[in-house]
């Protein structure tokens, strides 16, 4: 792989569906590789659930080879126990990552969605339809898991292809959000 | 090893040491390995401390061969952040050992404290001077930590040696936790 292209893993780990998405970049361009859900609803326990993260995590890596991971990093949360048992599957999904040496970047929820739409206080919807104006792939309402992962990912180029200047931005709402000494404020 | 044989790993992972105890098992026996910590506060952000954990974790096993990883699952703690923090510290830790193949069991604190001292409410030091009276090792108060992590492994050991009936306990808060239907409330 050449220093100016990357393949980007993006997981969103639920507790009962892990979202994930591999996108592959080279300088200013993005394609989707692959994006989908694991369903995790039947599995008995957490313990499995996170046995399940972990060895699908393992898998996705063997078969796509990605150099980084993207992923969310919430500042706030439901509860403390739910924000335990979310770390605790996005703990397996980095402890896999670093382990077969890939980067990690985290972002909040608020800069995922400020990059790709515009607005840090965009919903899940607003996110899915921005990224379905960016890129081409399947639109099910069964996948909201899957773009929340596709959208860490984008997030991490949209921040990083600035480095490579020029070109012709994917969205306006990209462009705003790599440009921000540029608005001027009302 | 057989099968009334066990290499019980305790880990304790906090933000900046994590304590990690080893606790081979025999029936009702059970003597300490090793009992150390490992100092991750010069590591300069939380995915070098996840790194640090992953390999420490993995060289345990192998240099130790536990087949059963023992861990504390709170169910509250100082906010929902710090919950996140812990939960992908212990993420990474029940990654590397689901990997490994151990089984993982979890023990809430107040489980933990009242099967060695026989009060859910005990404090720190009040479990590890109660691990003192049942093991020999050096005291000192670095290793709370350490003791943290003994602590969910002899648990899951009082919890389990149960089954092999008979002899004598360790302890009368062993013994006491282990048979609270003989127990006559006041």
């Amino acid at each position: 792989m050449e220093e100016t292209e990357h393949i980007i893993l993006g997981i969103d780990p639920g507790t009962n569906i892990m979202g994930y998405a591999l996108l592959k970049t080279h300088l200013r361009n993005s394609e989707i590789v692959t994006l989908n859900v694991v369903k995790m609803n039947k599995l008995p326990d957490q313990t499995a659930k996170l046995r399940m993260i972990f060895e699908q995590t393992l898998q996705l890596i063997e078969q796509y080879h990605p150099d980084i991971l993207a992923i969310e990093e919430p500042f706030y949360g439901k509860n403390p126990q739910s924000m335990l048992k979310l770390g605790r599957a996005q703990g397996v999904v980095i402890g896999a990552c670093l382990h077969a040496g890939l980067q990690v970047f985290e972002y909040t929820p608020r800069r995922i969605k400020q990059s790709i739409t515009g607005k840090g206080g965009a919903s899940k919807e607003q996110v899915a339809a921005m990224l379905h104006n960016m890129y081409t792939f399947e639109n099910e309402t069964a996948y909201l898991d899957a773009t929340d992962a596709l959208a860490a990912a984008v997030c991490h180029h949209l921040q990083t292809r600035l480095d490579f200047g020029g070109g012709k931005s994917n969205s306006w709402a990209a462009f705003l959000s790599q440009n921000q000494d540029r608005i001027i404020q009302s």
